[in-house]
């Protein structure tokens, strides 16, 4: 591989500062990761300089997401667990995957008045989704972000995700321990089944259990049973379903007893660095596929006959593994 | 696109006895479809020139996918309504999906004593499942080969599959219709829901009625309930919940009868050609993707430099972005 690029003057003083630690630092951040988001080629390649400068100093804090409906008060308990972690002692940020943020401008941490007392705690660093094009491109950015913010010596990374497509699919990707946060009513349940997302969950948090203790029991009992059918993420790991509310800071300790658990039990027998190691290689092969398409449609012969291939396989005159060998032959014979 | 090249007399011989329809047409289809299955290139050309040369003479028969676990009756359901078909005048050809074939030599209508009554009637034809190294090869072959029995007039094409990994995917984009062969008990729906399968259901058959009609009544009314959580796979039709007992060819009938309108209400919105369309052309894509990692893989630079890379971003020396930049920029500058 090539060796690094010297980094700009401006750009080894965002580096400077981010790895300082001091008053300057979260607008460093903050710079580095707009920098990462812009589409600008120079912008990119001086990016890709300060996040290849970053990188060995990334790796170090526990990464969580945090997937829900809306309304299932994720901001709300990602503001409660931020502030119980500061009490801790330790630094939170958060960061968002919404594929919904390009159409909608954000539907999740887009609303400043949202998290209002995390917001103003220093120990806190708090990002909207980015806005690319595609889901694709909106997690490649906020992994990257999560990479900068762990060079910021940030101990706890929390990615939280509206479930929405396969934004789940794209955070459980990325971070150490998934969960799925959950309001106590039936149906619930069998939309994440449907959606293959149990499978992902290390761990379910049903919610805003004040309010109705009874169908929180019915919540937690269906779950278990949910969770009893499919295999779980872990051998080492069967995922609690937990209760809380979020409203009044309760269970929050008990959730954060699980995570360290979690850890306890996925690092002493080696799978927590396997499994970041094979979330990175995964998520290269997702980035080689995406851009594998984009080259094939790049390409001007393909491009020149794709439109009457693909017309000619619609209408049955040649059958789709025909169309696609000569459509791949192009490139064979570059 | 290029034209079709002439065929050789033998395969003439091939085209002209499967149009035929007489006494040396099953003999022909199964040597045309061993032909699309053979590995070896001289073979491949001839049968995809065979297939060119029958493609204008597929389409017409309605396409059946049925999938069920092991033990649901599958093969049971399709030999009584294999059946039930030919009393009705019609003949019917049986493939299968098994992805399983290449290990184990093939789970589903690789025993010759299946089906045995209707391996005896000449209106049928039933071919067991490719053992082509991958399921995208599995499926590809048996949509080859059902393109042939089309174009040797039979009226209806059944699709067995077994419901591992991805097969079912597979074979619903390949059907008209796609149909969930199920026993009467709990569990069951789960396991479908949570594997995103019923969504692609355009029914539900609930088999053995017979042995338990109360545990046969609470499971209808099970699926009924999961099918209201998903969306349906046309908004012209919503997938009804049968019972019936394959064994005692009971309700064969009332299962066709289904059929008959279920083709009725997609063809006259025009749904029914327009899917057909769009599987095709979904097919293309998947072998195009297929087809383009293959040749990422066979590029001597990328194959070189890929471990070294894969481990750097394992290791977390580079991110998965810039290494799929690095490998991907080595097809451009090729």
């Amino acid at each position: 591989m090539s060796a690094p690029q010297p980094l700009t003057p401006a750009d080894q003083q965002l580096v400077d500062a981010i790895l300082a630690a001091g008053a300057a630092q979260r607008r460093a951040l903050a710079k580095v990761i707009t920098l990462l988001e812009s589409t600008r080629p120079d912008h990119q390649t001086r990016a890709q300089q300060v996040l290849d400068t970053l990188l060995p100093h990334s790796g170090k804090a526990i990464r969580i997401g945090i997937s829900g409906v809306p309304g299932a008060g994720k901001s709300t308990f990602i503001e409660a667990l931020g502030l119980w972690l500061i009490q801790q002692g330790k630094r939170v940020a958060v960061l968002a995957v919404d594929p919904s943020s390009t159409i909608s401008g954000g539907s999740i941490l887009g609303d400043k008045t949202r998290m209002e007392q995390l917001c103003q705690r220093e120990e806190a660093f708090i990002r909207p989704s980015p806005s690319a094009g595609s889901l694709g491109g909106v997690a490649e950015k906020t992994r990257e972000a999560m990479l900068v913010c762990e060079a910021a010596g940030y101990d706890v990374v929390i990615i939280e995700t509206v479930g929405v497509g396969q934004s789940e699919t794209a955070v459980a990707g990325m971070v150490d321990m998934f969960c799925l946060l959950q309001l106590p009513n039936a149906g619930d349940d069998l939309q994440a089944i449907k959606k293959g997302i149990v499978e992902m969950a290390d761990m379910v948090i049903i919610n805003k259990a004040d309010i109705d203790p009874r169908a929180t029991r019915v919540a937690q009992a269906q779950w278990k049973k949910a969770l009893h059918f499919v295999r779980p993420a872990s051998p080492h790991w069967t995922p609690p379903v937990i209760t809380l509310s979020a409203l009044h800071k309760e269970g929050i300790s008990e959730f954060w007893a699980q995570v360290d658990k979690f850890c306890a039990a996925l690092q002493s027998s080696g799978e927590f660095a396997a499994r970041r190691q094979r979330q990175a290689v995964d998520w290269m092969w997702s980035m080689i596929d995406a851009g594998l398409r984009q080259y094939f449609h790049r390409h001007p012969t393909i491009r020149a006959s794709l439109p009457e291939i693909s017309q000619a396989v619609a209408e049955g005159r040649t059958t789709p593994g025909a169309a696609a060998w000569r459509l791949l032959a192009v490139l064979q014979h570059n």
